[in-house]
C-alpha cells in the first residue's frame, strides 16, 4: 500500500528528456502516461517538487507546474504536510495501458494485443452447449483442469516431441494466471530472475510483486545474448528465468536453436527454474520452422501456453505443462488463488483443439491480413517509422525517427488513439525505449487505417515542433472516455 | 519452496491424542490427512523421527513406524542425509482438500460444498449464447469485467440499501480469486489480520501466503464474540479483518445485528479494512430476515459476492464491492494475476442475474431438500450425532460423540466417502477440531443417503475401537482413486 516513489527512481522512469519543447510539458506527459499504464502505481507518494528538481537538474518552478498539471488533471492528489501521490481517478481501470476496455466508439485501443473471436468460434461454443448438461451435473470445481483437456493439451505437446501426462498439465486463468502463480509459488523476497531486457510487462510486474529482483539481459542485439547470459549466471544465484522464445513480445525476435541448445545447457547445469513462455508460439503467420521448445533441451523447464492468443482473448484458458515434482506444490497454491478456471470456456476450448486446427488456420489468416494491411498502411504514410514485419504474434515493434516516444504516444492519446509508450516495455528505463512503441494488428482494416491516420497527424505535431503543451484535464478525459 | 516444519509445529498439526488404539496408526492418520487436505505443504520437510518422537512423549521406535507406514503409502520421501519430505503422488490433486474431482464412480467426494447447475442454468447459457456474436467482436479482456454485469451487480447493492457506482465492482475469478486479490494487495508481510477462530481454510491460507498473520478469535460461542474483538484490537494494530457475517462457513452462525453495530463501529475507529465475505448471503434457504451488510455500519468495508454458491461451482464467477479509493490499485494489481474472468461467463451470471431470481430460487429449493434429506437420514441412522439445522449455506456442521474426527474421516475415505476432518476449519490447532465435521448437502438425495451409510460404517469402526491398522498404501489408494 502506498509505496513511496524516490526522486530517483521517478527520474529513471521519466527517463531522459528531449532538447525540444518546454520541459514541464515532457515531464508531466512522462508521469502522467507511466501512471496511467502501470509504471507508477495508483496511491504511490511521489517526492517532494524540490527534490525531484534537483535530481532532473530542472528549477523548482518546473516541477512545481508539474505537479499542478498533474492536480489539474485529477491524477494526483497534495495535502500539506503528506505531499502528493497518484490518485487514478475511477474511471482510469478501462484505460489502463495494456488493456482498455474504452466504450467511447471513437476511441481506439491499440494498447492491448488480443484477437477478435475468429470464423469457427460461435460453432465451438454451440458444441460445447451440447455437452453443457453433463457438466452442469457436476459442482464444475476443476483445480487442475478439465480432464479432456489436459489430455488434448499434453497430447499437444506429444506431437512437438515433449512427452507429456495429462498429470503435468494445470489448466490456468489465460497464460497471465499461470505466470502469476509460478512466481507467487516459486519465488521467495529476494530471488533473483534472468529476464529479457523488454519483455511482456505484466510478467515482470507479477515476478515484482512476488519478491523477484529482476537481471534484464541487454536489449539491442538478440534478446538471448548467450555470453550475457552467461555472465549473468556466473556473477549470482538466480533463482528462475522468464522468457519468451517464440514470437519475443515485443520484439517478434525467435530464439535460435544455438541459443536454445546454450540456454537448456546452462539453465540446467545452475538449477534455474526456466518459466517458458510460449502463448504466441500457435501464432505463427508465416508458417516458419521453429527450433523445438527450450523443454527440449532443459527437461525441468516450464512451458506456458494459452487460448487467448490463439483464438479469443475473452477465452481466460491458458494452461503450464510443469515437471512432475512441482505439480502438486502448484495445484496447491492455485487453490487459494482462485480454486479452478470456468469449466464451460474450458469446455469450448477442448472443442477447439479438438476441430484439427480448422479455428486457429481461420484466426492466423485474419491477423494476417491485418498484419498486411497495417504494414501497408505505415509503408504508405508513415515511411519514416521502420516497421519490421513480425513472422508470428500479435503486434509490430516499430522503430521511431527520434526519442519521442511518449510524446508521440500523448499526442496520438489526444486524437483518441490509445498507444502503449515504449518505455513500458522495457526492464530498465532505458533511453532506447522513446525509440519504440507497439502497434497490434489484432483489429479490422478499418481500425487499422484509422489507426495510422491519426498516428500520422500526431507525428505531424511532434515533428513539427508544435506539441502544443497539452491541456491536461481535456487530455485526460480523452484517454479515459 | 520446501518449508521445514518443525516438530512442534507438526505437533500442533496431530493435536492431541486419543488414548485409544495404537499412537503410530493415529500419528499417520492425522499426517497423512493433513497432507492431503493441505494444513501441510507438498515438499515440506518433517522433523526427524527423534524430534517428533521427543515433542510427542512417544517412543523413537513410534515415531520410526509412522514415517515408514507414511513412505510405504506413497506419501513421504526420504534420503539419508536430508530427511523426510512430504511428495504428494501426482494422483492426489484430484482428492486435495476442500476440492476433489475424483473420477471413480463409486468415490463420493463430500470435501468441497458446491453446487450443481440448478434447472434454469441451461437456459441462461442458450440465451448468453444469443449474445454471443456481440462478445465475439470484442477483444474479451475485461480487467475490470462486463459492463453490464457490473451494473447488474450494483444495483443488487443498492436494492439492498448500499448506494453502489458500478466502478465500484470488480468482477474476479470466483470468491476466492477476489479474497486473493485483496490479501495480495492489501497487506505487507507481518500485517496482522483479525479472523474467526474457525473459518474458510482457503481464505486463511491465502492471507497467510500475503505474509499476513493471523488473530484468531476463540471458538466455541459467538464467532464474532465483541469482547474478544475489542480486546484483540486494543492489544495490537491490525491492518485486515476477514469475516463471513451470513451463514458462516462452517457453522452457518449468523452475525447479530449488535454484532455488525459493534464491529463496524470498532473496526472504522481503528482503520481495519473489513474483508467481508457474502458469498453465502443469497443462499438463504429459510428466507430469514438477515441484517443488514457489515458495510452500512463500516463504510469503508469490502464485499465480496459469489455466483459460484447461489449458482453452480462452474461459473468462476465473483466479485467485489470496493470503496472508491482502493478501486484503481485492485484493478492494477488484478492485471499481474490474470487479465480478467470470462467474457462468456460473465454474460451467463448477467442473464441469470436478470431473470427475476428464478434459477437462484430453483438453486435454493434443490439445496433445501439436500439439507432436509441430510437431516433426516442423520437423524435416523447416526443419532449420536449432533446435526443442527442450518438456514443457510451449503452444510452441516455436525458434532461427533467424541474427539474422533480425523479418525473417523480416516475410516469414511477407506469407504469411498471422502470428508474433511474438523481441524482444518480451525485457524490454530484445537482439540475442538477433533469434535466436528463439516458435512456439504449439495449432493443427490441417493448420494446423500449413501454417504450417511458408508458413515455409519465408519463411526462403527471408530466407536467399537476396532480401528483396524490402516493399510496405508490401499487407504491412500481409495483417497485417491
Amino acid at each position: 500500500m502506498a509505496p513511496t516513489l524516490s526522486a530517483r527512481r521517478l527520474a529513471a522512469v521519466i527517463g531522459e528528456l528531449d532538447a525540444d519543447g518546454p520541459a514541464y510539458v515532457e515531464i508531466t506527459d512522462r508521469i502522467r502516461v507511466a501512471a496511467l499504464d502501470g509504471r507508477i502505481a495508483d496511491g504511490a507518494r511521489l517526492p517532494s517538487e524540490r527534490e525531484l528538481a534537483a535530481v532532473l537538474g530542472v528549477s523548482r518552478t518546473t516541477t512545481s507546474r508539474v505537479y499542478a498539471e498533474l492536480r489539474d488533471a485529477g491524477l494526483i492528489e497534495s495535502r500539506r504536510g503528506s505531499g502528493s501521490t497518484i490518485a487514478l481517478p475511477l474511471e482510469a481501470s478501462t484505460a489502463s495501458s495494456l488493456i482498455s476496455t474504452s466504450t467511447d466508439p471513437d476511441a481506439l485501443a491499440f494498447t492491448y494485443s488480443a484477437p477478435v473471436g475468429p470464423p469457427g468460434m460461435a460453432r465451438a461454443f454451440e458444441r460445447a452447449c451440447e455437452k453443457l448438461p453433463s457438466l452442469l451435473a457436476t459442482s464444475g470445481y476443476l483445480p487442475d483442469g478439465l480432464p479432456v483437456l489436459r489430455e488434448l493439451i499434453a497430447e499437444q505437446y506429444r506431437r512437438r516431441g515433449l512427452p507429456t501426462d495429462p498429470e503435468q498439465i494445470i489448466v490456468t486463468n489465460g497464460a497471465m494466471g499461470a505466470i502469476s502463480l509460478l512466481a507467487r509459488t516459486l519465488l521467495s523476497p529476494g530471488d533473483r530472475v534472468l529476464v529479457e531486457g523488454s519483455s511482456y510487462p505484466h510478467a515482470h510486474d507479477a515476478i515484482v510483486a512476488s519478491g523477484g529482483r529482476l537481471t534484464p539481459l541487454p536489449v539491442g542485439g538478440s534478446p538471448w545474448d548467450i555470453e550475457s547470459m552467461t555472465a549473468a549466471l556466473a556473477a549470482g544465484r538466480h533463482t528462475m528465468t522468464y522468457l519468451i522464445p517464440d514470437f519475443h513480445n515485443p520484439t517478434a525476435s525467435v530464439m535460435t536453436l544455438a541459443e536454445r541448445e546454450a540456454w537448456g545447457r546452462e539453465l540446467d547445469r545452475h538449477g534455474v527454474i526456466a518459466v517458458v513462455d510460449e502463448s504466441m508460439r500457435e501464432v505463427n503467420l508465416d508458417g516458419i520452422d521453429l527450433p523445438p521448445s527450450l523443454a527440449a533441451f532443459d527437461p525441468s523447464a516450464v512451458l506456458v501456453g494459452s487460448s487467448s492468443k490463439t483464438y479469443w482473448g475473452g477465452l481466460r484458458v491458458g494452461w503450464l505443462r510443469a515437471p512432475k515434482h512441482l505439480v502438486m506444490t502448484l495445484v496447491q497454491a492455485r487453490m487459494i488463488g482462485d480454486l479452478g478456471t470456468s469449466a464451460f470456456d474450458q469446455m469450448v476450448v477442448a472443442e477447439l483443439l479438438a476441430d484439427g486446427g480448422q479455428t486457429a488456420a481461420a484466426g492466423r489468416a485474419a491477423l494476417r491480413a491485418g498484419r498486411d494491411h497495417l504494414l501497408a498502411e505505415l509503408a504508405e504514410r508513415l515511411p519514416e517509422v521502420e516497421a519490421p514485419c513480425p513472422a508470428g504474434g500479435l503486434s509490430v515493434w516499430v522503430t521511431l525517427p527520434g526519442h519521442i516516444s511518449t510524446r508521440l504516444c500523448a499526442a496520438a492519446e489526444r486524437r483518441k488513439l490509445l498507444l502503449t509508450p515504449g518505455p513500458r516495455f522495457f526492464t530498465q528505463a532505458s533511453r532506447l525505449g522513446e525509440r519504440h512503441t507497439r502497434i497490434p494488428y489484432a483489429h479490422s482494416p478499418e481500425q487499422l487505417s484509422e489507426a495510422v491516420a491519426r498516428l500520422r497527424l500526431a507525428l505531424d505535431e511532434v515533428q513539427g515542433g508544435r506539441a502544443a503543451p497539452p491541456r491536461p484535464s481535456d487530455a485526460s478525459l480523452d484517454l479515459i472516455a
